[in-house]
C-alpha cells in the first residue's frame, strides 16, 4: 500500500556533547520518509522546500521510493531551517534559531495521483494546515495518523481540535498528552483525547517507550536500551514513520498488528538516535531492523 | 521459605493534593514486610522502635506472618518520624521534618533464630548498618538484596561499596544508578554498577517501570497506568518487598523467575499507591494480586 506523507523538508543545524553538525537534510517529512519507505512505497510527500535544497538527496529518497511530485518547489525562496542544541544531559534542547522561510505560507497541494491513498501521515504543522490535506482526498482514507506539538495547542487550540476530529491515529508525547487534557494520570488523559476524535493514541515517552490505546486496551511497548544517544533529533517523526509505514504495508488495523507497528516504530527510532540527522537510517536493511525487532520483543518477554 | 528484612519502622505525616495523613504506622521495613508475607513467612524483622510504637499494628503484622524478634524496643525513645509533602503534580515531593530519633544510633540484632535464613532484603539505612547485618549471618544467604538512595552515595560511599561487594541484587532508582555510576546510559551505568558487587541490578523507575539486568540479559517492566495516585511513599519499598518476598517463596533465581518476582513487586506497589501509607495493601488477598500480575503481562503482551 502507498503512503501519504506531509511535513517538512528541512535544513537544521544540530549541536550536542558529542558533536555538531550544519545544513543537514533534515525535517519531520525526510524522517517520515526515509523511515516509512523500509516498509511501504511509494510514500507520497506533500511539502515545500526553496530553490536551496539539495537535489542529490531528494534523488535519494526518490530511488527509496519516495514520490516527489507534491513537493513544491519556490525557485527564489529559502528551505525551512532550524538549529537546536541539546543540554549535556541530553534531555532537554534548547533552539537557537527558527527560520520558516517557505514555509510561511505552505499551502499544501494533493497531487491528483495521491488523493485515493489510504494511508495518511499528518506530519507536525499547523493544524489548519493539516485539515486542507485532508480537504483533497478523494475520498476518507482507511488511515489518517497525526503528530502535533504543544506549540499548537497554545497557539491553535480550536483549529487543532477540529482536524482531531478527522484523524483515526494521534502520536503525541506524555507531556503534550497532559496539556492536551489537562489530566496528570495518562490513563485519564487517554480517554478524554480519544473523546476528542482519535480512536487511537499513541503517547512517545521518548527513553522510557511508548503506550498504545484503543478503546479499552492499552499496550506498552519498552524503548531500546541504547549505550549512546548522539541525537536525538527527528526520533519521534522517524517512530511514526515507521509505525505507519508498516500499518500500510500490512493493511492490518487489527489492534495485535498496532501493537507490532508501534515496535517497529520504535525499532526505528533506536536507530536513527545513534547517529546525527538521518545517517544512521540510510543504510539499514530489513533484516537489521526485524534483528531489532527481535530485541524488543526479548527486553519484555515474560512467562508466569 | 523465610526472608529477613531489615529497615525502619516509622511514624509518617504525608501531604498529598489529594490529602493527608498523620502519624501513620511506615518506615522501609513496614512496607517491606507488608508486602512480603502475601508470598514468604516469617519475614524476621530487624528494626528498633520507641516505646511510642502502636501495639496493635505491630500485633497485625504478626498475624500476617511476621516474626518480631529481632524489632529492639527502646521504652524512653521516639520512634524514627518522617513528614512530606507531594507537589502538586505529584512528580516530586518535598522533606518537611526527619527525625531520626531510635534510629540515631540504631545497631542491628539479628537473633539466633535468624541466622541461617536463606533470603535477606537490607532496606534503605546507612550502608554500615546494612554491613553489620550481613556480618551476623552464620553462612553466606542465598540471596541478599539492598536498597539504598542518593544521600549514602554523598556521605558514605565508601561503606556503600563495601556493602555493595557482600550483596546479590542492587534495587535503586535511574537517578541513583545515574549517580553512582557516573552514566548517563542505563545501559553503561548497569555494566558499571554491576562491576561494584551485585550481579543482579534493578533499576525502578517509578510511572515509567523498572528494569532488571542480569549478565547481559535485560527486562523491561512497564508500571500499570492507575488512575489516581494518592500517595507514593512506600511504593519502592513495597516494590522491594514484593519481589524478595516472591523469590523467597518460590526459592528460583533463574532469570525467568527473577522477572516474575518484579511483575510481583510491581503489582504489590501499584496497590500501595492507591492509598495512604499502607491502607491499600492491608486487605488484599492472592487472586486479587494474581489478577493485577495478569494485567502487567497483558500490557506486555505482543506477538510478531
Amino acid at each position: 500500500m502507498s503512503l501519504l506523507a506531509v511535513g517538512t523538508l528541512a535544513y537544521d543545524d544540530v549541536y550536542t556533547p558529542f558533536g555538531e553538525v550544519k545544513q543537514i537534510e533534515a525535517g519531520s517529512c525526510t524522517y517520515i520518509a526515509m523511515a516509512a519507505t523500509y516498509f511501504a512505497q511509494p510514500v507520497q510527500l506533500v511539502s515545500v522546500i526553496g530553490g536551496d535544497y539539495n537535489d542529490a538527496f531528494l534523488a535519494d529518497l526518490e530511488r527509496r521510493g519516495a514520490d516527489l511530485e507534491g513537493v513544491e518547489v519556490i525557485p527564489d525562496g529559502k528551505s525551512f531551517y532550524w538549529a537546536g542544541r541539546y543540554h549535556d544531559d541530553m534531555m532537554g534542547r534548547d533552539t537557537l534559531d527558527t527560520q520558516l522561510n517557505v514555509l510561511a505560507d505552505f499551502d499544501p497541494k494533493v497531487p491528483e495521483s495521491y488523493r485515493n491513498t489510504d494511508y495518511v501521515m499528518l506530519g507536525n504543522l499547523t493544524p489548519s494546515v493539516q485539515s486542507r490535506v485532508i480537504d483533497q482526498m478523494a475520498h476518507r482514507p482507511k488511515l489518517i495518523a497525526l503528530d502535533t506539538m504543544n506549540f499548537w495547542m497554545d497557539v491553535a487550540l480550536d483549529d487543532l481540535k477540529e482536524v482531531l476530529k478527522r484523524i483515526d491515529v494521534l502520536i503525541i508525547n506524555d507531556e503534550e498528552a497532559r496539556q492536551l487534557s489537562g489530566e496528570l494520570s495518562l490513563l485519564t488523559a487517554a480517554a478524554k483525547i480519544v473523546e476528542m476524535g482519535p480512536k487511537i493514541l499513541i503517547i512517545k515517552k521518548g527513553e522510557h517507550g511508548a503506550l498504545l490505546f484503543e478503546e479499552d486496551k492499552v499496550f506498552y511497548a519498552p524503548a531500546l536500551l541504547l549505550a549512546k544517544v548522539v541525537d536525538p533529533t527527528g526520533a519521534g517523526d522517524t517512530f511514526a514513520g515507521g509505525l505507519v509505514g508498516y500499518l500500510a504495508a500490512t493493511d492490518d488495523l487489527s489492534f495485535e498488528n498496532l501493537k507490532r507497528a508501534v515496535i517497529y516504530g520504535s525499532a526505528m527510532a533506536s536507530f536513527v538516535v545513534e547517529d546525527f540527522g538521518t545517517r544512521r537510517m540510510q543504510n539499514l536493511d530489513r533484516e537489521q531492523i526485524d534483528a531489532r525487532v527481535a530485541r524488543f520483543v526479548e527486553l519484555m518477554n515474560v512467562s508466569l
